[in-house]
């Protein structure tokens, strides 16, 4: 039944592994290869490293170091199967799923879709602010960002020149802030020498965040640090503050406070990818339910793992935290599991070990929260950013992508440099015949 | 007059260059920046190191590392404005050109627009085959061959399998003799692993050349060398033959033979990128006809250089041959002229150094010939390959772009691969507002 997916049927059980993120790939090379056959599913064909999509946006990285080839990855595993394509609906009754190129049997389903963007039903803003989540987002933002100042460069309107040179950055989580200080550095050491006829004192970076404090989750020293390293910086920081109204040109925020912006970028918030065709009960709040294995409540052979996996508890009565370690543990300990599960074994049911959190803001800037036992420890300054970079590259999945981002790294720190200021957009073709039949291939692979 | 791109009047001469290619930035470093206001126009805000564009297109490089922002590259220069737009339209009796973001007055005007894709007139291959001459189409050409393997992989249509795994490079000058041997790599090292169920054998390289002969102006040592390698890797070389016909999926050749292929990549000329406004006598043959200081006949104080100038003499009876050495140092000749000229100096007319040419076929595999007197010397294999590569990142505009191009043919040479796999493709937004206004601004850009 699954011809058209064109894998062949194998004589162990079939995992298929929907998302190639951080929970699917440790899910992957966990699980071991003379046990199961192993098919992938993802819309891209390559892994993104989310943590830095945000140097990308900016300039700081080209997209390519911070991206995995997803077969590339696994190409020496035996039995392991790599279709690029989304994933419209499960059927769990008959353990099949319909993906854009057909359909796909399964003996065990293993859900790491990841999360989306939330605008929290905002329709001005999903509409028109842009997101992080994926490398042509990030694309996208690095040539409206270049654009707005080609634009601010010959614009004769102050108005205009105003709402060009000036960015609103949504949600004071760590993308929200290590975008905006990256923007700050733009703007210091990068923005002047290439636009010398525009002031770049005109040049305002909001950061708005509805709760009272920056990085929710982090420690009180780590909180107050970010502030005060991005309010050094020029950042102006609007806490308590929340988004009424944006029109393409205008923020209105709700306290009244109005800013002229044609550049909004919406890092306020994400909700996991629900797939269409589980059970109502097996959801809660916008992420698959799942028991201490997660394994997803009211199913027997479908799994949920990552950010789209909410295993709640009295300690966690939301589920864990959407962030990279927890993904990865869980996808570990699935892979695991089921080889314990296949030998009958005991299976162990999931911890999380936190391992501490960081953010950067920018040059020699960065805070980092230990974690326990010594959760009274955090760090600042050069120190705490030589660690954030050195744990980034730690954890980059490539080693080729380690030493390119490495050397970027290295260069931009001597030179005050970010090179990869070019400005990409589709590209235009003369006659739309071939471009036509691309565009439908795509759109039917991506959401 | 020139309001509309806000550049102030300046009590020097305003020498306006339209392109950044080679040709342009030659010109500009030489231009004396204390005597000359400069402008620069381009249709993109980075110069595309051309020469290696094709290593792009096969996932060799990274698009960022053969790319420098135009703004970055004379940012020390003072009195240099960069305007991103196209130009429409030279009015040479008021000293003006129309651009896409408005009027733009000159004192002298220097055009190095280059040259863009010559379909000969064939309609059917100007609307369905790739092109090579700038970024966005290698990362193009680059998406379509992965996306070809990806839709391989899941037809059950042997025919369509054919199609799909098939290329045809017409065109046996250096780029597509680089371009079918970087395409031969590909299926021997690296496409194999990626994807197990496809039958390699199955994948054709076809590169079609009108003439007897591979890379025209080379030395029979090297045309034949040439035709050796590409044969060994693989690739079948159809020489005195031409394309009749092409629907998307079949080509036609005159001699009658048909192939299979859904992808078609042009590389068998380029015409002069002419812009509206001058007289017919000025254009020869495609290009702008200059004399011996590349100053336009029929002109005062408009010149043309690089692939765009013809400068015809009993020795080049059509002008120089397109390529960056020419390119090079007309522009350089002319910034030291418009020097001379402003002291009222001898002028120097323009004298081509020929500096040899080359061309890689592979991993260890390129051909040298020397330049005159050496012009009896040839050099092939690992030599000329090391040269090959000597001379390119040599000539890259920026060192941080040398040291990205090192690290990956390094990386490329120990592990066989090439890492830049990803399928890019325009993002689709949810909505289409912002994105219509975008393209609307994109397509007043780029013709």
């Amino acid at each position: 039944m699954d011809v058209e997916l064109n894998i062949p049927k194998s004589n162990k059980p079939r995992v298929v592994v929907i998302g190639g993120g951080f929970a699917g790939i440790e899910f992957s090379r966990a699980l071991p290869e003379e046990d199961f056959q192993l098919v992938m599913i993802d819309r891209n064909n390559y892994h993104t490293f989310q943590p830095l999509l945000y140097q990308v946006a900016t300039a700081g990285l080209e997209p390519d170091s911070i991206a995995s080839p997803l077969r590339k990855m696994f190409d020496n595993r035996s039995n392991y199967y790599f279709r690029w394509t989304s994933v419209e609906k499960i059927i769990p009754q008959e353990n099949y799923i319909l993906t854009g190129i057909g359909r796909l049997d399964f003996d065990i389903l293993v859900i790491a879709a990841g999360s989306k963007t939330n605008f929290f039903g905002n329709k001005e803003m999903s509409e028109r602010a842009f997101e992080m989540k994926q490398i042509p987002q990030a694309l996208d933002l690095r040539s409206q960002i270049l654009q707005n100042f080609e634009k601010a460069t010959i614009t004769a309107d102050p108005l205009e020149r105003d709402s060009l040179m000036d960015y609103v950055i949504v949600g004071g989580g760590p993308t929200g802030v290590e975008l905006s200080g990256a923007l700050a550095e733009l703007k210091t050491h990068v923005l002047p020498s290439d636009y010398p006829e525009l002031d770049f004192s005109l040049m305002n970076i909001y950061l708005i965040e509805g709760s009272p404090t920056l990085l929710g989750p982090m420690s009180k020293f780590s909180q107050e640090k970010a502030f005060k390293y991005l309010h050094k910086m020029g950042v102006e920081i609007k806490l308590n503050a929340r988004v009424q109204s944006y029109d393409g040109k205008k923020v209105k925020l709700v306290d009244g406070t109005e800013i002229n912006s044609s550049t909004v970028i919406w890092a306020a918030g994400v909700s996991g990818s629900i797939i269409d065709g589980l059970k109502e009960e097996s959801i809660f709040k916008g992420r698959y339910k799942v028991d201490e294995y997660n394994k997803i409540i009211g199913s027997e052979n479908i799994y949920a793992i990552g950010d789209i996996a909410a295993m709640v508890s009295t300690k966690n009565p939301n589920g864990h935290p959407m962030v990279s370690p927890v993904a990865m543990q869980q996808g570990k300990n699935l892979g695991n599991n089921l080889k314990r599960k296949l030998k009958n074994e005991t299976l162990k049911p999931f911890e999380y070990f936190d391992k501490g959190s960081m953010a950067t803001v920018g040059r020699n800037k960065a805070i980092v929260d230990f974690p326990h036992p010594f959760d009274k420890l955090h760090l600042g300054g050069i120190f705490a950013w030589m660690a954030w970079m050195f744990v980034h590259i730690f954890y980059i999945t490539v080693f080729r992508n380690k030493l390119l981002i490495f050397i970027n790294w290295l260069w931009s720190y001597l030179t005050y440099d970010k090179g990869n200021r070019l400005i990409i957009r589709p590209f235009k073709r003369e006659s739309n015949k071939p471009r036509a039949e691309i565009k439908e291939l795509y759109e039917t692979k991506v959401e």
